[in-house]
């Protein structure tokens, strides 16, 4: 299982419109670091470890659009990039990781040559995007053997290829377990507004020729009930120090409903992703989106004209509803105020 | 607050047509009993009291069309219709308690005049009708009284005047609490797959004068977590002897979540909805929707071709997570397998 979510070929950086999925499968080129911003802030592009791929590679166009050899400027404009891409969603703190990673390697650069550093930022950022197909992996080889032969697994969003370089972190663990043979199907949340679990995650596992059956969000439980649920895996967008979670909206609503039925509920997510400098979620930053997304959301108008909406795009789950992280690094298991700390930043 | 949901005017029956709402405003006329069937089946009309009168109306429709002054023919004919509009949506006991009603004013005619008992059933049933508007005002009056001034009320679905005659259930007490004077806000559910939430609860607030907000419903238990909501207030389809309680589908994940954030959950519905015969929920039959509903619930698909899809159209929420229920007779406190035997039928 190997999607191209995001290329880098011959300089010119490339992803998959998502937006446009499942009708259509189009890469789009991003030739300016605007557009990498704007696909970014428009979802063509989503997912914490993809925003970070992202990210990175904006700074590399960013940087091709900085027409000089003068150094101080350089860095100077770099930054200023930096800095512009870093306005495009708050959420992902894998934003924030990759820009730093970007960053550090202008401050660690004691030469005096522009395009020494140009090739070393280049470097970098291709490096994250590398490091990311390995993390993927290694999340889904330690997942695989939480997932029993014969499981029903729910999710909710995408955490999937489409959401990495190409292979996915809660869905990284499906597949894995799926290729090595194990019996498994998902249940997949819509996930209103945007509705990745049915544009991308379904269409993802489809693919992959994993059996899957979408719901709408709100059938979670039910579903759960009639015990056709043995474990939720749901990716992450931002971790606090103690376990609390920031994830797609409405992950809080499955892991009330797991934690209910005494189902595992699991959060598959890089160590990037952890943000050990916030004590809580409470701190975590929560984007809000515009009302549009929710009343004309499938390209027809489905609420009153003017009807106020509140429409935040992530939700915290608190770590206490969590059974275990699910990381490049192996599964840590509670109490995350002290297993956290074990964590190679 | 009134709107004119369901109408008999001149031996003709009409109802708005509420897969049009919000964007349209219009009365259909159901001139046949295939006619009401289909509306009931495509939730042009829809909410269990709603239906129940619907149904009620439509044996008239139904009779209107026997041709026969034979009292064995016609009555064949009608309990025909009865079979008929029975198998239109299984869930909502209304519908059955209704066609029930209408059964009964035949078994206890003892006359020999089809034109008598046309006139006895049209009594029936509007009968049915009239009580529907008296029985929702009522329900407002005890709820309402549940309701503290400043209150902001989360509701899933519609269960307002769209949902019944003219009034509504769980709207109704709303309702009642804003002509009181109290100062009340409400959050509303989308509720998918056909957004009942947005189309129509939103849509009756804003005309009422109630602020609302919508969300989606994978967003309630951030709402609640935010400390937003004072109380949950939802409708019903069905309710057993013992209080669990089916109502459209997600109104369990709303309730798991107020009972994780201490919030009153309250069920306001009418005694015509509770089924005293079904010892418990499991036994509620719960209609299955079609995939299409959910793939392309807003004129344009969202999921993968031959996507395999589950969307059962309502759920079942332990008595256990109800706070009380407000009917037109009272409110009714736990433990439910006692005081609900105190209904009058």
């Amino acid at each position: 299982m190997s999607i191209p979510t995001i290329r880098w070929e011959n300089g010119v950086l490339s992803i998959i419109d998502q937006t446009l999925l499942p009708m259509t499968m189009k890469h789009i080129t991003l030739e300016t670091v605007e557009n990498v911003w704007e696909a970014i802030r428009s979802l063509r592009v989503r997912g914490a470890p993809a925003i970070g791929v992202a990210a990175a590679l904006g700074v590399i166009v960013g940087a091709g659009q900085l027409n000089t050899d003068n150094l101080d400027e350089f860095i100077t404009g770099v930054k200023k990039t930096i800095e512009y891409i870093a306005t495009s969603r708050p959420t992902a703190v894998n934003l924030f990781w990759a820009l730093a990673r970007m960053r550090g390697v202008m401050q660690l650069y004691a030469g005096n040559s522009v395009s020494d550093l140009r090739q070393l930022l280049l470097d970098e950022a291709l490096r994250i995007m590398n490091e990311d197909k390995t993390t993927c992996r290694n999340i889904g080889k330690h997942g695989a053997a939480l997932v029993p032969d014969g499981a029903t697994i729910l999710t909710h969003c995408n955490a999937g290829a489409l959401a990495t370089v190409d292979y996915g972190t809660a869905l990284g663990v499906i597949y894995a377990a799926h290729e090595t043979g194990k019996n498994i199907a998902v249940y997949a949340d819509e996930t209103r507004p945007l509705l990745q679990g049915s544009r991308l995650t379904a269409w993802e596992l489809m693919h992959a020729g994993v059996p899957v059956t979408l719901i709408c969000d709100n059938m979670a439980a039910k579903v759960m009930y009639e015990k056709k649920i043995d474990l939720v895996i749901v990716g992450a967008d931002r971790i606090a120090a103690n376990g609390d979670t920031a994830n797609k909206i409405g992950t809080y609503m499955v892991a009330l409903a797991a934690q209910a039925h005494n189902i595992p509920f699991y959060v598959a997510a890089p160590s990037s992703t952890f943000d050990l400098t916030l004590p809580c979620g409470d701190q975590i930053p929560i984007e809000e989106r515009a009302p549009q997304e929710v009343t004309h959301g499938m390209g027809k108008q489905t609420a009153p004209e003017g009807i106020a909406v509140y429409s935040p795009a992530f939700d915290v789950t608190p770590a206490s509803l969590i059974s275990a992280f699910i990381t490049e690094q192996g599964v840590i298991y509670p109490p995350f105020e002290q297993t956290l700390k074990t964590l190679n930043g």
